[in-house]
């Protein structure tokens, strides 16, 4: 099978192919033949020695992908030949709290990932994928559709009615609108790129702001909902984004901190309303699969940017990176 | 103005109407122009002397209604006059858990309810409606509409993806079904009458099953679910429904039993799945005023069978008692 | 090693003993030298054959014990030899809500269990007990002690200052005395045995009721509670108490039911209130290893009847079934 | 009846003693001879302007106070003379989530309140208080017992054997230890001075930190809980404590927010673990309830630094502000 590798940290260009033998599955795992992976920033950061936690050199990336089961361990019970999967990203996380020191094991990171032909797993660490989406669409849930869904469904879990707001136009934002629509919540999205305004309000956004049209857009925020504030952000944006979007908040509201908040300061005021602001990363195999089902009954579909084939993994890499894309940005094959 | 009050205790028949004063407000009271009032079987009940709560001989009946404000007294700040308003079903409910002495106190039971031109109630007691519904439409929602909400959005919310079971095509079941598919879950929804299967699918049930067509419709319902059962129901039902509902229920599952159920028993085999029952009534103010929240940003409209005019209000009962309607029995003017 | 049997179904005459092979782990397996067992209704349930778990003849019987860790796999890293272990009753309830179909595996009932010196399980399947108990103490909690532990932690659980109700003195009962006080609870106990009333105290119970004293126990239970009624049930009385402890409950307070109701009826009126029914069945290894720490870290001590030498089982099955102990009946050894 | 009253902002000696005639109670109100108050660091913040929300000049001081009543209108229902109350910090906030413009009104900030001989309120704005407290035990509970309380009680709430984290040795920091211990958690305190570690230990810590004895105190804390991190903080400190706090919490850990930030910046990385942050203030009615059957069924006895008599109002704020007290600063009379 072919598979890419990081065979320096660097940029897109120090990923190397190689050619290895076809995994067998032990008495619990599973062999699958990857037809799509998606890319998230993490990967980006990844590549670049910049993610919190260490990768190994010559891993193979990425961590989100989807295709079908070839072979399965002798004690496998989740899962049949011919199954459509995809992998978690925390492949140790099945249910119940998040804990630091299961997540530090991830795919693409600490463990081989999805570019490449197959994945060798154990079968915990998959969850079947609705029927209805393609394997591109598929590849695009484990991380920015689950992300998406926990920010929502947390211990404060959106009730129809309420208000969301999202933070720009990358992939767990736009999914963040599409499950708060599936809720009946309506949908505040702010953008720093008054051209992304018709593609958020395309994928469920009911409101619009620019922030770069006003001088505190959380006023602007607020102003659209009466002076009531939103009830949940889905805080994918950063530290120049969190201080309005915490301003933006009603009371009781809930700030779901996907973000990587890096090295900066955030001045004290910005916590001084009765906001809760709960970190939280990704999300567990049950969430997953929960998530699923809901696609699944509802038919809702991912956004998708482009698809690249698996020889152009470099250029859909570089694509990602550039920002300009609006949906998922494949890679196929 | 003009009232109706139960003379004695029956039928419809001793409903007589009488003339009095038009209302004046007191320092934190408000007056309200009845323009819409909603039957439910509580009513009936009341009437027939068979409702757990003891009605005043000479009450005016109905809980539910909606009017506009005509009068508001020195000390009202919730609401202005011209504001579109409905009553509460239990006045001094306003937020947290339910206690019993709180729901002792209803409309058109222990205190004048809405069956007249005009009602005199605390501020506390009311809430605004949403805009886009008309006043028919408001007077719908703080029984039926209410119990449905409080049934799926209790302690273990409904998540999208789960599947709801509803019980007949009465005012809660339809309402239940349609907040159940505006949260993303899927309907099942039982009825003993083949004929209304269509009404059922056409407010929201996804799939069906008509109980005289089975031995045991639990099992017709499971395998709709895959044998995993149902996430949640509305159980609207009685002591016949109750034994299969609660079999058709998933580990782990909530029935919120709404129904009055009566002086019968229930076999004990019905209790020992993994579901949690729910006894539950209504619902707080608090959580009248998410509802409504949740209609006005989705454009839900309630299910309206028909409306008499003021004039005809014993025909409304006569009507709503036979149990031939599809959606509320409303009474206007 | 010795292990007994459950060569046919019946009494503890039916028990046998066989002498086996000491095991020997699989990757991912440990072996414990079993220290104590306890007896549970279950397992005279299992051994009468009306469990609703059908067990397979010649198992090794009961569920709850405790000893330390003599073996691991090379793959085992959980455990280390020499830890002080007791297994959890449903050995693949890791966390996250119930199932059933993975309560369908118990040890002492479809595989073997602890009534043997050698205990041979995955790795996943224990815990870790507390350090200031024996291993009599430590081989009471599985069963009985998470019981009563899920009971009061659920979904509403207990607040410092509410009343807790617990029905007689077995083992649940007593471990959910102990822990209500453990939580600033109130306790009310009932018992049908006047006898068992400084006990009660003795353990926790700040108000004991009898009873056969009552023409209807529930208006005593009220009564102690100024017509409040009690928040919590932890009901593992069945359909003789269960009338009564659902109209002792306060407004929305929980009754946890842990009894097995058996083929009965329950009178619809007792429904009639605003409690919840929550049914549950012990509780997960996440649980268990939560309710360990509280254990530990409030030097908590479950109460112990009589300890049997392992030569003893049968007496002690025979004891146990007489219903005159005072704590749990342990088999050591 | 005697009062004291801000005559200008700034420090105590601008409170100015005044003689007003008794007040009468209005149809829905109570008067209450007031026994004993307490205080708190807001009412020093308002009597210098500090605090957020401003106050009205020549009001009487400070929230928090209890006695008896001496009078009641011909409509109060909660209270009859005799009965030993106290005021509650948010007279409008009854129960249900926090709303900001409720808590913009408040005793002895934007409307009289207890540094006099009677107060004058509506009915809803008292609580009973536990009968085995004295005047002045009962005098500390609104403010700082009620903030502790939240900050334990939220929708995490803190199950035994868990572990808080207590920082200083302030009146919620004191009553936070108190209530830790009695949900049978385990309690870590920090304090800036090593003299105070007695006193803590005294009331309820179980481990000590002197946070001057650590470059980084959060390792001293992970340390004392091998290295999982503590599952709950009542924050009390501010933006010194605050980056120490959040890295001591254990994953999935929430750190309750009582302290008021002022003006700094946090350091981004703070925010860098899964701990949520819950921004809260005080509580409602419904919870001041709560706490209070929890003190009354447990026998707890609020820590009392000096009581001043009514003439040494001033004297008592001096003393208070110096910050040297162990406990709770009343004033009698």
């Amino acid at each position: 099978m072919h598979s890419y590798h990081i065979d320096a940290f660097g940029g897109p260009d120090n990923l190397g192919m190689r050619e290895q033998a076809q995994p067998e599955p032990g008495p619990t795992e599973i062999v699958v033949r990857i037809r799509a992976r998606s890319l998230n920033y993490r990967d980006v950061l990844i590549l670049e020695r910049r993610y919190p936690v260490p990768a190994r050199e010559g891993v193979v990336p990425i961590s989100d992908g989807a295709g079908e089961v070839v072979a399965v361990g002798p004690q496998v019970s989740r899962f049949a030949v011919g199954d459509r999967v995809a992998a978690t990203y925390f492949p140790r996380w099945i249910d119940g709290p998040f804990a630091m020191h299961v997540a530090m094991e991830q795919f693409g990171c600490t463990r081989d990932g999805l570019l490449a032909d197959f994945l060798l797993a154990d079968e915990q660490a998959l969850v079947k994928v609705p029927a209805h989406l393609s394997f591109e669409e598929s590849a695009t849930l484990a991380c920015a559709g689950l992300t998406a869904w926990s920010g929502l469904t947390g211990p404060r879990p959106v009730v129809a009615g309420e208000t969301v707001l999202t933070i720009g136009s990358g992939g767990v934002a736009l999914f963040a609108m599409q499950f708060a629509k599936l809720f009946g919540a309506r949908v505040i999205a702010v953008t720093s790129t008054a051209e992304k305004t018709s593609l958020l309000q395309e994928h469920g956004a009911d409101a619009t702001v620019v922030t770069g049209e006003h001088e505190a857009w959380d006023v602007a925020v607020r102003d659209l909902t009466d002076g009531h504030g939103v009830d949940h952000v889905v805080e994918t944006g950063g530290l120049k984004t969190l201080p309005y979007s915490l301003k933006s908040c009603a009371d009781a509201g809930e700030l779901a901190l996907a973000a990587v908040l890096g090295d900066g300061t955030l001045a004290a005021p910005a916590l001084s309303g009765a906001t809760t602001i709960r970190r939280y990363y990704v999300g567990s195999r049950a969430a997953f699969e929960k998530m699923n089902t809901a696609i699944a009954r509802n038919g809702l579909r991912p956004v998708i940017d482009s698809v690249y084939p698996f020889e152009q993994a470099r250029e859909a890499y570089q694509h990602f990176a550039s920002r300009r894309q609006s949906g998922k940005v494949v890679i196929g094959g």
